[in-house]
């Protein structure tokens, strides 16, 4: 699938097929988040795959009880093992870096039919407990990976027009 | 170009050929982060396209001197139009979305045979001075765009098994 048919084809998946994810599938996506690029190439991305169903129940709850987050036969959470590390810009280096390995398995779980969905919305603290993650440890995000059960439709967009801006900030029109 | 290829030959290119960027390309590189998905549909991402070469060179001098910045001929300034929300897992969903945006564009580059570089280092508050930047916004990357003169080898990667934990953080093998 090209990059781009993979771009207008992903959804956030929200109820998925009663049907497990190959190993080899989950192999796939776990390298398409491997191959990302990161500040200094720090690699602060760490995955805990869980298949376990009590498990994706409790982190369900945990996120705050949006149920489908068990209906997933996987949930991958999405941690960082970081310094802390902050950019010449201002910004931390690991919420932009996992975001990014993140994002490259979203496209490739769409490649091999599977949907995902970010999830911020869940307790952290909770889920550190629930799988004994470290206190230095920061988890980001949860993904729900699994065949999706329905096509949604896409949610709009602002227009490019809206977003784009050329030389400086007030000129909203390529010269 | 499959999604996985478009990941495994993307590279952070430093040095471009002096060939401009086609319109049409442009265009499918910001249609691409403009598709991203974002925490609750904010998309508070907002793209500055710069091509006047002075200005790029400007902007070099503001990224630490990283001349390979004004050498490419566009640099897009990926700024952040932003409430600050912070999610309820405790991170601010404007890096994350940002990134995922601009992950996006990176891939399509590729894909279209463009290179591009994720660049942190620089001085935001130059950077807003340059191109009128208002206070409110945030400047959190600036990704100078073209075609790539060379290609760099792969820089290396931590294994899967390094990254990877089963069902809790302790457990490092699949059941």
């Amino acid at each position: 699938m090209e990059v781009m048919d993979a771009i207008r084809k992903r959804r956030s998946i929200r109820s998925f097929e009663d049907k497990d994810v190959e190993e080899e599938k989950l192999k796939k996506i776990l390298e398409a988040g491997r191959l990302a690029p990161s500040a200094s190439n720090r690699q602060e991305w760490r995955y805990i795959v869980v298949r376990n169903k009590d498990m994706r129940e409790k982190l369900a709850h945990a996120a705050c009880n949006q149920s489908f987050v068990a209906q997933a036969p996987i949930v991958i959470v999405c941690c960082a093992e970081t310094d802390e590390h902050v950019m010449r810009c201002g910004q931390k280096c690991y919420p932009i870096d996992l975001a990014i390995s993140i994002d490259h398995m979203t496209l490739e779980a769409v490649e091999l039919g599977l949907g995902t969905c970010w999830i911020g919305a869940f307790y952290e603290d909770e889920v550190k407990r629930l799988l004994n993650i470290p206190e230095r440890i920061k988890v980001v995000n949860l993904l729900p990976l699994g065949y999706p059960s329905y096509e949604p439709s896409f949610t709009s967009r602002k227009s490019l027009e809206e977003i784009t801006h050329y030389e400086e900030w007030e000129k909203r029109t390529p010269s």
